[in-house]
């Protein structure tokens, strides 16, 4: 063994993903077989946040042999997470704090798994570590189901919330067709300022014509009156109309639907009570057109359900994780994996590294070009892209209860 | 071929379930190998209401060969479904309507599908034919997620849904632990006066004092103040803790907490906003604790995933349609197909058939003795009971694009 083994610390940060899990599997695998390299692995609970009050983890103890594998298929954040900036300026006391305690763990490799937030994180450690003359290497690897981070094609966690999205609403269409009554079904997906989750609904769709017959991403304004036009245009054809919306869609001024004032009530204290833009718009369609009407929040879910996990986002989640370790071994620093696409069909992806500081605090919304019929609806552009990202099952282990098996810290 | 060969009709009723394709494929299969009695197995669309309509289907055309296969897999109700109540007065023009399309189909055998609204129309129907002196069999096939059917063990469709709730519980406990800052998150499950659905929450739990930490079912009446210390009491061992509650949880004088004022809004017209009891709990929470607080409500993925089906379940559900059909063919009528209990460990249960007027318009609710810590948990009765019901993995086919192949009328 060399003098020159040095630890891994990885941390995850930001809201869960059915995939975040795999991406800290790969990281953790890879760091684990480097063992000329790395003498442990650790894991940091509750992130950078949690990190600096001391809670660090050895994978080897906690998830020994086998019990690694249960990673893949685990939900949420094994690690636990945060939501914590770290201060704009790097001359501030919490750097060498950090640094101080990555040099009593003996660290020489740094992984964060998260969104943009996390990737400012990356940004400032390596920027940091280049002002101090460290030679601690930081990496960036990405998870988010709103798929918004830019320099990459697309981002683990997204395929299996799409996956999640196109089954779940072709489900609930399949539910909205029972009766022969006019009716309208409102779904409500997650994404605030990116509609790709929401664009991912068009996946339900069996055949052209079919529901959900109208799609509203946060990427362009949202018209009430334009909006019941086309639900009663819907009619024409069909008794039942889905719809689907993400929960950031807003008016030409930027107000958001869910802040539409009548769409929320007060509760005891005098507090405003948030009904979604789902709510609301049931509501709209029930009092304005006079037709059954319901609203379905895809909630939480969207993000951590083990059983519509996409194989392809699993397999290039664990993939990510380990590239990131192979090339921070290589001296690369300051970086976050990236997906590159090569081809369409068949669909094939390779892994590069993009400068973290082009990434963090960006976002990448879903082209214009690819939204059409007035915003109410999404092209094929979309459907090619979307639709390699959802392939392949994905079987969960299960318990000696008979249900899904996952592992949380002790 | 002998003179006597008779018709089949199935029809589907009340709100749909992920086996309740799975029931109507027992009885479409076994009628359609029992040649020498029943010449063609027909399916009436919409119900008893569709049928009055004249909409009818033949199996034989609508789902040739293997494209019946797949009905086991698809949610949803394939024939459509109908709320209709036949009316109370067996002297009512639309019985001899009815009977008189019976006899230009040459039905001999009725089945209906449905939960105890569905088994009025049985009764009535069977009833009816006595009266007049038809011979056709009239068949009653449970279905139901509310698992409220008497005389039977339990329903088609509650397996599956008891698993989609106890699996997605398990994965929402690990979205809900991912920060390291005190919360609730309260679940809200379908159920408006039996919690046998929300009792299943508790299979979501890996060992005693696990999340969820509190179970409310509407058994029992709901106390607010109660609620709001056993949730305090709660984080004396817990940062976050999960909270199920049934839909239809109401307080000592019967006032639904979901009908509470506070917890609604008014809309542009002045319609009441109907909030569920999870969204009013949440902000109770909030307020009164000063927590972090969300409410997640199910939805109508409880009763339309097909990922989360109970092998179980479905086996079950077709073994009752096939048994329903032979034991029509034996003369059987006025009856419900039940599932009656031989043992625990290992699970085995057998077919029964049951007088289907004690079955209508009776609602079996959790025994009291079942519900445990003054209404707020489940007792040990229930795992036993319910955790045979959700075992066992369905695979899904799936078509072309990858994502969960369905079938629907064309």
């Amino acid at each position: 063994m060399s003098q020159t083994r040095k630890n891994l610390i990885v941390g995850q940060s930001g809201g869960p993903t059915a995939a975040i899990n795999s991406s800290l599997y790969g990281v953790v695998k890879e760091g684990l077989r480097q063992k000329e390299k790395i003498a442990h692995v650790y894991g940091m609970v509750n992130g950078i946040e949690g990190f600096l009050n001391g809670t660090v983890l050895d994978f080897e103890e906690a998830l020994p042999g086998e019990e690694l594998e249960y990673l893949k298929t685990t939900p949420g954040a094994y690690l636990g997470s945060c939501r914590y900036k770290l201060p704009e300026d790097l001359e501030d006391a919490v750097y060498p704090k950090l640094f101080q305690k990555f040099e009593e763990l003996e660290i020489g490799y740094f992984f964060y798994i998260g969104g943009n937030d996390s990737m400012d994180t990356v940004s400032k450690l390596s920027r940091y570590a280049k002002k101090v003359g460290s030679d601690i290497r930081v990496i960036g690897e990405p998870k988010t189901i709103d798929n918004d981070l830019v320099l990459t094609d697309h981002t683990p966690g997204f395929g299996s919330a799409a996956k999640y999205v196109a089954t779940t609403v072709r489900e609930i269409v399949l539910d909205a067709n029972v009766y022969e009554k006019k009716s309208v079904t409102i779904i409500e997906i997650m994404g605030r300022h990116a509609g790709w989750l929401t664009a991912a609904s068009v996946l339900a769709r069996k055949s052209v014509g079919d529901n959900p017959l109208l799609i509203y991403l946060p990427e362009t304004a949202f018209d009430e009156e334009a909006f019941l036009k086309k639900v009663e245009a819907c009619f024409e054809k069909n008794l039942n109309v889905v719809v689907c919306v993400s929960e950031g869609i807003h008016d030409k001024d930027g107000v958001f639907i869910c802040e539409y004032d009548n769409a929320v009530g007060t509760d005891t204290f005098g507090h405003k009570m948030l009904a979604g833009c789902g709510k609301y718009l049931e509501n709209l369609v029930r009092n304005r057109l006079g037709v059954k009407a319901r609203s379905v929040e895809l909630n939480v879910s969207q993000r951590c359900s083990s059983s519509m996990m996409s194989k392809t986002d699993q397999k290039e989640a664990v993939s990510a994780g380990e590239f990131g370790v192979r090339l921070a071994l290589k001296g690369e620093t300051g970086k976050m994996v990236s997906y590159i696409r090569i081809s369409n069909l068949p669909y094939a992806m390779k892994l590069g590294l993009e400068d973290v500081n082009e990434i963090c605090n960006k976002e990448k919304t879903v082209p214009l070009s690819w939204i059409t019929n007035e915003g109410s609806d999404i092209g094929e552009e979309f459907i090619f892209y979307a639709l390699p990202l959802v392939q392949g099952q994905v079987e969960v282990p299960v318990g000696t209860d008979g249900l899904a098996k996952f592992v949380s810290r002790k």
